[in-house]
């Protein structure tokens, strides 16, 4: 099986650590390769940039030509997948999502823990578009920037802090809320004495299932195939 | 990997229908074994007997010296999964909300095809505690008891023509709402032109998941240890 | 009116505790039988206890003879509730519901003090399910064991410390959050200045209003009757 | 125990319809005293009218003298229940969430029928900010006025027809949606195989437990007494 | 075009100064006139206050000869706007839905900032039936009652005190939660660092701008003309 | 005042029809102008469209040198706003949300006609996500695609037939559900007896209303200015 995994943002070294996250989650049989969009911002952190993220993510996914069976989109609560579902034949499956899909399995409540304050709100409407809103407690951010998580253990140190504050809140499991924290799970797991999900392993597992269950996007009603039309992705000649 | 899967109620003829869907949707290392509550009703249509099947796959699984690294809970909108998430330090899944799990990745609304109307509510309310109820289009029943699906013809007519109804009320995906059905996904899903999941292959899948991920069930909150205490699981002498 | 009211557990005491409460807001013409179910938990705390005590009172129901008007389940945040509709004829109030019912027609947010942390989740999804959950402001806990209430002045001091965060969160009335509560009302209403509603005595008052009026539940849809089939209640030959 | 029930309109033929209809649900011990309005509209359909009709009844009791025990509004979706709560020391029970309350008891989902469609919204909100709106499967009107309801069988038929479409909508329990229909419960009750609720009835209850469980309203928070001004109740001189 | 705006309540002076508000806020072409109800609470407080001036303001403008193109409820949080809406062929545009339509414009997350905390309940209710409580983060209170706003300079202090958890709960912009705090917007709005949205002045332009798209209120379904009937406004002879 | 409308495609015929509703609508002070974005999709339609368009229009306008004092983004359900309030320093209003606040004046539910049944849920996730969508009773297609709509009677006739659907459902007021209709309100209104709302001028109103009143996005929170970084807007030298 061959996922594709798509970084959000145009940062080749975060493009590398989530294939890293990706591999250690794939089974046996499944390849992974990671995608770098070649525009776009060099880190998605806001609305703006989430929407210039998601048209290079397509554009990126329109004109790679495979061949794969799935899809994941590793950007935490950024924007896109709803169009790639249109898009592609395969499964899509964003890591939001998939993070909260497995959390709702592991406690009645859960947390997110996200980087800047400036992000929560996006990752709340994509919870909620998601179907999966419901039994989240809490989105709250580290105050860390998406390029300042290299210091792994302020990073960790940060994570526990901003948890807490989802825990009283009463969240029972936790979730990476950004792709570029995958691999600090286990770390901030033993810490706190909870279940934290890592979206990009969640992702390329839902990825695998949907694969070996033969299930792919419905083409009834929303994410039907995009209509032929005239589309520029870019400005012509600049 | 060893899944156990309960079945809901004492039909023998049931659990080894259901051991065939979960075997035919797990992976290469899993191993499948099916149990049979020793008590209970003969099939689950209703609250009462929903409420006997919980203590009884309860009862089941206390007793039940494994080894195993993952439950699935194949009963169809039935209550128990936060006792056995109290019981049990394995990953538990259920049937309900592994459908809708997987079902929320392929479509913007999806609809749950059961037996009796009778059984619609209590399907309501699992998916809502569940957290997956918001992009839920709408539980339709079949008219046909559990124990009638044995004629397969039958029983996709009958669920090609409920389905229509989940469709015009938005549905973009469709869940079969039984444990009984499992294996008729293929079958109906293309006379309807659409995603249809199977509870019981997507459990194995979420569940090969969470295992192969490492997490399994908070004990922070809701799902603790139970207490010890004195309990009796049954009339003492009857 | 003979109304019959069945305790969660199997602590006889508990039961006559329970008795005692329920005469109290019994009107003149009302007699109240009070019924141990003869297996389950001696204690009601958490998930698995409930599933368990759910079929026991199920059981005790289903073999007691009586002749009875109405039921009272008198288990807070325990399940079983819609199963008792479906197996008598006659009304059936949960003490849960009936608690939240009366506070709301006395402020416009109410809250509910219970045991320990872990049942209050429970809490939340049956008053949801009942329908009463929007004016719930909160349900918190004391930290305190069902079969740790006997001392009525630490009983006390925990629930007006608890009762304070419920205040706290936009509570009005409050309500008490365990059948092994009832009698306080009026000790912790003094010393809150606010109503506190008992469940036991609200789900008798819900009970003999509903027969005078000489309703009972709807046969239509949910509630329908139980079907002919086999079931077993317990171990055969254990 | 001293009931008043106030009429909403000024007519005191209906007063006396409500009257009636409280009796035949009062308790051995309780009295019924019906108030009509001095002032206000003559039958309350709309929001115009049930704006002047709140003011109006919160006049007559604002210049009643009592003694009494309980209030109970027969104004089915009228405006006023807050205001009456923080007037009088008593219970407060409004026809619309007494009826609402009781049918929540009697099935998964209940529906209201109603006189003319206009009222149709203002019955939906009254049920939400009461709290119990969430089980409420729809509120439908029959297209009778309030003052046309004399004529039993065509309000019979018209209700039934109307009731058809709350069933449809999964309502399995029905309530008399204006307080002229009072005493139409059995009837219409048989006609439909399911129990329906009359508001009068069901508030008389409810007020009659208060009152014997010696609760009231809060004060804290939403409830509290008016505070001393100066307010003029109707134009001076006119 | 000719706008009127109600006071909610009886005192001059503050009309006076809504009226002032008014015009600061009105287009090059637009006339502001204010109406005193000539009955009614001299403030309003709660929903006893609230209900008696609706019915004053109903009858103030149900004998205003006008002409005038649009009304301007200027009663935040009171009641009423809905047969205004019935009443007059004009549109009909209330402070509190106002400003919270605007604030929606301005931010993901708004809170209202209001007098008492008795009323914050109220708005709580006239956010949520307008459609707009949503995005409402927080509705707190200053404990200033309405007639005490007239100290500027302590009003500001309880007002920024006040908002600052309103922000703590997640407001990104704040909403004056009273018509008599019109004005106060620039000076609070500087201290927070925050935009403060004025429910007179926001009314004012939803009014103008109704009326410059030629539209006015639905008379389809829920505000239709109210029905010609008898209807006394306030007591005869007295 | 001068106002920017953005085209969300690279139809320029659209983009001319757009700025004449959107003149019709300016006040007398107000100069509007049209942008057309140099790339992104010539039309619209469903989400693969709507993200590439959010993208294009932020460039459009992160390019455009102004001056300007109000943005209106003039593609219905299409994506960007919340980029498009980071990123300019003046009010934003998008024609989704502007329709939906002044519908919310006019009635007490409304519904919204589009043109393709795919662009339904979009619409209805950007309603919700605007804070107006609770009453929304129903999003309808009338299946013409955005460029279809030139033949002014058959897109009335659509119009029309697809409004009755949603006056069904319970809406009393409508809303033109694509940018491409602005015009059609009267002919469709006055058929439909209904007051009809057309988001070009009412996000016209809007903005002329926010900078009138001296407000404009909140920069606490969600829409602080986007962080000075790298970022590629479409592929270099492609």
């Amino acid at each position: 099986m061959r996922i594709v995994v798509t970084n959000c943002n145009t940062t080749q070294g975060m493009t590398e650590e989530i294939v890293r996250g990706a591999r250690a989650a794939a089974g046996p049989g499944t390849t992974v390769r990671g995608l770098t969009p070649a525009w776009g911002p060099e880190s998605a952190e806001g609305w703006l940039d989430s929407y210039l993220s998601a048209a290079a993510v397509l554009d990126t996914l329109r004109t790679y030509e495979g061949p794969y069976d799935a899809v994941v989109m590793a950007g935490f609560g950024e924007h896109g997948r709803e169009g790639v579902r249109e898009l592609v034949d395969v499964p899509v499956v964003d890591i939001t999502e998939a993070a909260a899909h497995l959390a709702c399995l592991l406690g009645r409540r859960y947390g997110v823990v996200t980087t800047l304050e400036r992000s929560c709100g996006q990752i709340e409407d994509s919870l909620d578009t998601a179907g999966v809103g419901r039994n989240c407690a809490a989105v709250v951010g580290t105050g860390l920037g998406v390029l300042d998580l290299g210091d792994d253990r302020r990073t960790e140190e940060a994570f526990v802090a901003a948890a807490e504050r989802a825990v009283a809140a009463g969240a029972e499991v936790l979730v990476l809320g950004c792709a570029g924290m995958t691999g600090l799970q286990r770390a901030v797991g033993e810490k706190l004495g909870l279940p934290v999900v890592d979206g990009v392993g969640a992702a390329v597992k839902l990825a695998e299932s949907l694969v070996a269950l033969g299930l792919t996007t419905s083409r009834s009603g929303s994410y039907a195939k995009p209509l032929p039309k005239r589309r520029e992705w870019g400005r012509v000649g600049e």
